[in-house]
């Protein structure tokens, strides 16, 4: 990305610090006047039926998927590179606003073997032509957060299904218009939440399914890493060759909204364990932030020696710790966390408390108790062997080899192209998607009023009640071939074991 | 204990299973209207203007302190034992309504070459007569719950310092009882909250003194416990030699209320550690709880083989899990679980996470990280070496061999008498135990009204923003000698290294 250095600056850099800034300066309101929380109490009260129910739907088969890629910062340019691995898939297209982002994946796929695929770059409206494409089946994002909801609902509108990166809203509002455009449409909206796929998580999951944790009573997820160093790199630091939080947009998120602004990664997994929106559904939340201790404080040092930094001074920056309760309507309990800013270990935590056992990651090793003590390293083996589900087993090794967090990111990829093109439902659906992403607004209002509970909207129209699980043991689909990478070029490989 | 199996049997069993199945028929009212919710707003609301300060406290010194017991159950048995090996302490009187209970510690007093201790037993109000002796100058009482206020409040009324088993208090009104009492007495009234006296607790909280963790952001706390087959016990159990929840009386308290019942040994030592009512103070509460999965069940499947629990058939037992968060008014945040009926292992988590490092215990091992990652064991006993506080380098290693919960109980007791006959403040005061407990009841109050918040009451009447915090390198007293024990029989031993 170095090399193209220039590009970047150019295409993104001054327009974009300028919007940046911009945005800056209107954020002084409270924050409940704020634009994501205008509203919250209608939207999160608004009845819903269902046009049509997307959980369980089953698209019309495609044995080849073509997929557009928005976004092609450092989350969808390995994208590219993983789907690239899979049989069936075609890439068709790739669109950044930077031009330099579009080259480096075209450059990718060249140095792989696969045709070029069409190029959008340019303006902050350069993704609407590739989502109005004919021949495009799937759009693939990963844009900014504020970008994700508009991006998928113009491509569902214009036929295509969409997979877009974590979380896919950032209002009540952005999560009704996703619900009702894929009700609509009747194209897959799927969050791509990786986590999901992660082989501890599965294991649980998979042992919850077979009832090894008896009843499942409380769950907790988090996503504790910090981020300050990064959030606050500038577009021209040298550092950034990653290609991350293009424009400083993740800093703007945490500069202006105070709340859990990340819930998916740990909340997602346990709403599988619990079958959220598939027997269970949320009920109300609670919210608890800290103060910040840590990023005006950043902020204020990089202002004293760089002059660039002085409009970040005095920001209302997001809190350390976030802190979020959700009862269910069967009465479970979730608790997530969130925490970008505080010097600690990486923690994403996964938690599955039950009548007859736990499970918890974090701080490693990963845990299972089947009664009172944790088991030991061998009958973890044990477990391992007997529980790992047929999903893990089928492309688990392959996913490692490919990578994209120790494998989970190739697993999501692979069950989503072979879903569509044994047109089978998607495991995580729009309901889904929307629904652990409204964790964020709601817990931003929760926050904003003395940590008072709010209700939490079902998404599914009633139809929780009688949604079924999704399916962790391929007893359909499963034949989509992985390919090997051999001297840059992969070939088809016969995956399946 | 068996052999006094009679007695207990004839003191207790029949009239305190009847109070008991009577209590259970009156709790059939919605927990919003049950006594310890009844007029909690106006409770937590109430003004209090500090009659004295009994925050940093110093009584006249008692270079005897003459004890009295009441409550001889497992926990008050213990500490006879316990402060039996202490220089200066005379126990002067044991009461328990069990005269059993008496005599075996009067025996056990006695095998030590102890003096005969007064004796008092028989009744539900024996222990009156205890707290009006006029040659006692410390009650120390482990007592079931409902007793710990009434108890405390008559001990210092007259004229005695009071060290209690948590939670000292049941309700906010007792709450205040106790705050009012000390300042009007000038009677000390310590909750004897033991987990703050434990290694690792004691460790963190000097780390934490010294800067090491940076601004403490976020502390987590736990008692999670699976206690289902003892709270089930039958007074008549043969298991039942621990002499644990007389009368069933813990059963008692998870049937008919619903929060954090058992809050203070998670919360206490993060309380130390981030100085609350000593330059910060908690500002508001939620909580919430799962439905009970657990106790319901088990009660239905004993009534189906043993007609004595049919009473315990349908009641409104405690939730599984509990989840309490504070936000203090510094703009900290305090996370506190509370779980004993779930299949898991212990957990008496403790979290403390700051701008610069963090602690975490459970799951096990103990861990500090200075950075992002966990330190190694290595620099584990570096860090061990250099921060361990003088109260632990003075008796740690003779708390061991006494025991109590690994060590920490002798600690905790052999500060309590050390700060007694030197005159010092007490490490807990009145407002600690009073706050510490207050979670109970506002938990409570918060998960019957779908995890409202609720302002958490200022028990130190605002000198909390003055207060000091307590002293735990001993730069006063630490001179009070550890007695041996040597066949049977204690002497004095010079403990100070």
């Amino acid at each position: 990305m170095k090399s193209n250095r220039r590009d970047f600056l150019r295409n993104s850099t001054l327009a974009g610090a300028g919007a940046f800034v911009g945005s800056f300066l209107q954020g002084c309101v409270p924050a409940k006047e704020e634009s994501n929380l205008a509203g919250i109490i209608e939207a999160v009260k608004k009845p819903h039926t269902q046009k049509f129910n997307m959980s369980g739907y089953a698209a019309p088969p495609l044995p080849v998927v073509r997929v557009g890629f928005i976004g092609l910062g450092d989350r969808g340019s390995g994208a590219v590179q993983r789907l690239s691995y899979i049989e069936g898939v075609e890439i068709r297209a790739l669109c950044d606003k930077r031009e330099a982002a579009v080259k480096a994946s075209q450059k990718y796929l060249q140095s792989v073997g696969r045709p070029v695929a069409e190029e959008f770059f340019g303006t902050e409206d350069s993704w609407k032509k590739l989502a109005e494409m004919p021949d495009i089946d799937l759009i693939y994002q990963c844009t900014p957060w504020v970008m994700h909801t508009p991006v998928a609902v113009y491509a569902m509108e214009n036929g295509k299904h969409v997979a877009c990166e974590v979380p896919i809203a950032r209002t009540i509002d952005e999560c009704w218009q996703l619900v009702e455009t894929s009700e609509k449409t009747r194209k897959h909206c799927m969050m791509l939440e990786n986590c999901c796929y992660d082989f501890f998580e599965l294991l649980t999951l998979n042992m919850a399914r077979q009832g090894m944790f008896g009843d499942i009573v409380h769950g907790e997820g988090a996503y504790i890493h910090n981020l300050v160093d990064m959030i606050f790199r500038k577009p021209d630091d040298s550092r950034q060759s990653d290609n991350a939080y293009t424009d400083m947009w993740r800093l703007k998120e945490n500069a202006e909204r105070t709340g859990n602004l990340y819930p998916t990664h740990g909340l997602g997994p346990v709403c599988q364990v619990m079958n959220i929106n598939r027997g269970d559904k949320m009920d109300y939340l609670t919210s608890m932030s800290t103060n910040d201790f840590t990023l005006g404080k950043y902020a204020s040092g990089l202002a004293a020696a760089d002059d660039f930094y002085k409009p970040f001074v005095g920001r209302p920056y997001r809190g350390n710790m976030n802190t979020s309760l959700v009862k269910t309507s069967l009465g479970r309990t979730i608790m997530i966390q969130h925490d970008i800013s505080s010097v600690r270990p990486y923690s994403r935590l996964h938690v599955i408390s039950g009548t007859s056992g736990a499970a918890i990651k974090y701080p490693e090793p990963e845990r299972i108790a089947l009664g009172h003590e944790w088991i030991s390293e061998k009958e973890m083996e044990d477990v391992i062997d007997k529980f790992t589900p047929e999903i893990v087993k089928r492309v688990g090794e392959l996913a490692k080899k490919v990578g994209g967090h120790g494998g989970m990111d190739f697993i999501m990829d692979w069950r989503l192209i072979d879903c569509l093109r044994n047109g089978l439902p998607l495991d995580q659906d729009v309901y889904d998607g929307a629904l652990w992403s409204a964790i964020a607004p709601l817990s931003e209002w929760s926050v904003a009023n003395r940590s008072q509970s709010i209700d939490v909207p079902d998404f599914t129209g009633g139809s929780w009640k009688t949604n079924k699980p999704h399916d962790i043991n391929l007893e359909k689909g499963g034949n989509t071939l992985v390919l090997e990478i051999k001297e840059s070029k992969p070939e088809l490989q016969l995956n399946i074991s």
